[in-house]
């Protein structure tokens, strides 16, 4: 049998993106850094399994940002920092496209994020990582590299928020569902991606030496 | 045999909200019309059937916005003007609820809406009106009521950007899917509820004199 969260891609149905979750990012983007989590919402229909191609509409600046996702197995409201990874059913490795040129304008007008972050193809999205083969969440490497060189390389360890703060914030003002995903922030190194590059990303645990998911697109 | 569009509360992914598309309320909150339309996402999570009582966090300025929501039968993108209607399979009345302080907050930081957007009931929402019952989405009568005084009293003929062009611009944005909603924006008469406060609101079709969709909570 498959659950919701295995197949987490096809039956979610939210993505609840973290924002500004790491202090070297945070610094590279010159924005201030959060004294509480926030996030923002994309939808499904931005999922592009690995192997796809990005769609980058013509005008949009459109960067990159290698982010760890969390899927959620078990639902739940105001769930506790202690009760939080109970919650948890795997992992996935993913990239939240932004359009950037268009954030900069949003963010000036005070309107919201959603279609700058919401794009077809703007969610490239890994296979399902079952939370057994994860030794600790809270120290995975993840890592960006676009036409063979590296652009982003962090640790889940540098997380200004750590995971159980991110579901208790996130809990106490949506109830989670099976198959929702927690984008986590993502790393400094960000920057744009032209038509035709070629980007691969990965999840790995140092603890094990293992490399846990894979993630390419064009 | 169901479809998930007459299920769409409980089978849809996405909650489309579209901003300022009335130009009685644009005034009203001291906005800009929009050249293009804009919009936000609401998380499903913040579905509450008729009948149901609204939470109110401690410290929001909960606000009622009712609106004409557009349950989407055959998704699609890109979709034109021509073909729009020809996706939608129903329609719902909607209270688009805001944390109003929130959000002021948020407008001034340059940040997303989705918190303010997205707590747990936020989008009271009738019964699904199949299509086959309205005379024209487009002349349609929305009020909504707080304790038998009515306070929002307007006509989906007043939108600034017709249907059409929501659906069209949405696509062009995200892919739609069966069973996802676009909320159409707010006439004027915004307001904050309170704790305790009885709320009716009503769709009604003004050729046939019918109701459509009463939806009501506490
Ligand atoms: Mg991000
Ligand atoms: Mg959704
Ligand atoms: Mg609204």
């Amino acid at each position: 049998m498959t659950s919701i969260a295995a197949t987490f891609v096809r039956n979610g149905k939210k993505i609840v993106a973290i924002g500004r979750n790491y202090a070297d990012h945070v610094k590279e983007l010159n924005n201030a850094v959060p004294k509480e989590p926030f996030f923002f919402l994309k939808p499904t229909s931005s999922y592009l399994p690995s192997g796809g191609n990005i769609e980058i509409p013509r005008g949009i600046v459109a960067h990159h940002e290698v982010e760890l996702g969390l899927v959620i197995g078990r639902g739940g409201r105001d769930i506790s920092q202690a009760d939080s990874l109970s919650h948890i059913a795997g992992y996935a490795l993913a990239v939240d496209m932004t359009a950037r040129n268009l954030q900069d304008e949003v963010k000036k007008k005070g309107l919201p994020w959603s279609a700058v972050k919401g794009f077809d193809t703007f969610t490239p999205i890994s296979t399902f990582v079952p939370k057994s083969e994860v030794t600790d969440p809270q120290n995975l490497d993840l890592w960006l590299k676009i036409n063979g060189v590296v652009k982003q390389d962090g640790n889940t360890s540098k997380m200004i928020f750590a995971i159980p703060r991110l579901i208790e914030h996130v809990s106490s003002i949506m109830t989670l569902e099976e198959g929702d995903l927690i984008l986590t922030g993502t790393p400094s190194g960000i920057g744009a991606i032209n038509p035709g590059d070629r980007i691969e990303c990965a999840l790995a645990d140092p603890t094990t030496k293992r490399e846990l998911a894979k993630l390419e697109f064009g």
